[in-house]
């Protein structure tokens, strides 16, 4: 029998991502919210309460820690923090290598349908000549282009790199005003920023005579709760350190 | 009655919206293509044709001394050659006012799509905050962005001026790679290059909750007959200088 | 000077559409919200707090009264609801008559977008061969087509009429499971359900070798607001009865 | 060293496809078109020439017959005809059986991006509550909906199955006109018919607060093209039969 349902803690619990977090693991029937931690409060009540999955939601400088604490104490831990570079993540696997059975999930995107663009774009990728990407934001984001666009970027290069495409065609002479955008890993990304909008991704291939299209829209935050779920699910099936949510997923 | 054709000469019938012309008016009942004109050919065919209209899509270079032509000998004349300059129009002026009931339209876009767009898009940028261009063309083009987005930015910033709208809201920071795009007359217009594409505008205004979204698809060149067929058909009820299509369409 | 600023009263100001327009009343700087009265509370308070326009969001049964008691009381009138017959409409049209000066606004869809689409949908009709409407909503709607998309297909069929355009090309022999949708006014309409959205419209039109769309999204119905600000704003420069917040916008 | 060019025979070469099919044959620096075979001529003409492939863009009626023709002279075959039945099937396989090393491919659609669409929908169906197909093609197309849009209805029925999905939410009550379209495998289609289009196919998916969308665009035929080079290059590597080009592509 599987119904108890499964006790877990959210870091961060009082960010935006955090409260919606906190609120998508109440409403599941198959799990259990247990411990709610935002900043200054105590770790210690996470392992008093039992948690057995820790949801890190909360800034880059503090995760790491926050995980490694986790794994001392038997816990998985699902996260959603940006910026771990290599030496970090060396030190979570070293950690995983004493604790057999625990699972880390370090998940930069938790949108799901962002994660299947990423791979559908990779794969699509080997079969056009042309690909370009246009991501599109609430005038309030300070940085262009997104992260998202960026590394869809990186997975076009190396589709087309394993099909041993070149360059995209492109026979502009005349762009005194950079309409072509930017080049990301050989490229062209666009950044539109338009109010009303949240986060928005269009993923353009091109052969002779056709267009490929796949388009990704956030409305809200609340469209990153399934992917949270699916992690905190997945994580104790899948031991040691896996970066990405597309390791959970089954893209084959 | 109105049974009889109306006499049509075509002006550069060689190239290739001249050729696409010829082959529009051959097919129209109510229109007869009385001569067509290559480089090097003489005009005084056209007379002796009995041409009433006559469609001018040659060069820019030769485009202003067969409209003087066309005039002087009583016909009605359509162009469609880009690059008039007030001085070269103010000639065709003079000479139309010499010669009461001519017509001449210059009509740089032929595309209807195109002119309703610009048209309409200046209308909505009065309701929005939010306004940007995403142009889409074949890659073998040269120049970005293409010219009818440069003249939709300007009608989008005439639109915006008129109900009091000061810049778009856009909070980046950072954008080192011009993923922003060009900035024309304040409005950001983003120029993508796709094999498989023709010509492709779309235009997005944003505010609070909603978006509202302008696209025209051109995927042939064929799809400029109408307009050129519009401006064959309407010039006669149109005495003196009209520049640009939409002055013969009711868009009120 | 017009520093004092407009008093306002919301009635249903207890609905979603009530609360979301009482918010955007006090956020505004122009206008002050001087009455909010919900079901069962009396109307006499909005004469009392010396409300010069009101706004009736309530229900069918109960606007008309509101109106002809906002009449009767020397007040402008905005008003949300639908399902207004002629009889109604004449009911206001002869109480008007008596009251010189005085505004009313009927507008069925405050969409600034909605409006925008319908007046550009029967311009665009014009021009084109084929006209498609499809419309997506939330998967929580009962009917289907949305009244918008009716109202569109209205709109396109009365452009066609007036270009003296016939029928929409379809050569469908074969459709046992109805696929090619609605038709509404010669129109086809397709309604699209899908979890995520709210209220989307989207307007085809094609031609040989090009097509041109319009799209509104309302993502929020937030997105109301704008129009809702407009009538109240515009509605004593406006006196007699208006149908359709299009009245109050200069769309020539 | 692989310079020599691989000889290939188009059968159905007078036919649109055909035609097609022996240009990018030609055009192609790794292939030769040895025979390209008309209704009526002679196959022997296809052996004497010494064709390593054979491309059947034929008719179904004839199709069966050329395949086994093929196998029996030691001939690949690549085939483009719709029809086949279990039957059919089995012929070919049995003749292939005692033909080692020889493979066949039957693809009912040789569009690279349909592929994809169908593929990429049946992955995403399993993370999305809503699913529906919308498919657009000329108006001159005498069945709706589309057979690619009925097999990615099925596509999308086999995804959401594997992920133990019920069916779509849809609250429908009022539905007079049939907006909301045919129902294949579960799945809402809807057709749409445009002057100007080609062939065209959208797959909605919806979740709580997004969307994810596929688009594939078929502009022209000459877009089918890059699948038959891909049959025909990839067919000596897979013996026996493949049905469907995705056999042939990496998808994973």
């Amino acid at each position: 029998m599987t119904s108890t349902p499964l006790p877990v803690a959210v870091l961060g619990a009082a960010g935006r991502m955090g409260r919606e977090a906190c609120r998508a693991v109440e409403d599941a029937a198959d799990l259990e919210l247990v411990a709610s931690i935002g900043r200054g409060d105590d770790l210690e009540a996470v392992a008093e309460a039992g948690a057995q999955v820790v949801v890190d939601l909360t800034v880059p400088s503090a995760a790491k820690g926050n995980v490694l604490w986790a794994i001392e104490h038997g816990m998985h831990a699902v996260v959603g923090t940006t910026g771990w570079d290599e030496q970090s993540l060396g030190e979570v696997r070293s950690a995983l290598a004493g604790a057999p059975g625990l699972g880390v999930l370090i998940a930069p995107n938790f949108a799901i349908g962002a994660v299947l663009a990423m791979r559908f774009a990779e794969i699509a990728a080997r079969y056009y000549e042309s690909a370009e990407i246009v991501e599109l934001h609430h005038p309030a984001k300070v940085d262009a282009p997104s992260g998202t666009a960026r590394h869809t970027a990186g997975a076009i290069a190396r589709g087309r790199a394993a099909a041993g495409l070149g360059p995209v065609p492109d026979a502009t002479e005349q762009d005194p005003d950079g309409a072509r955008g930017a080049v990301v890993d050989g490229i062209h990304v666009h950044a539109v920023r338009l109010r009303g909008l949240v986060a928005h991704e269009e993923v353009l291939f091109g052969g002779t005579g056709e267009q490929f299209t796949l388009r990704h829209d956030s409305f809200d935050r609340v469209s990153f709760m399934p992917g949270v779920l699916l992690g905190i699910r997945e994580v104790s099936r899948h031991p040691g350190l896996t970066v990405g949510l597309d390791g959970y997923m089954d893209l084959g």
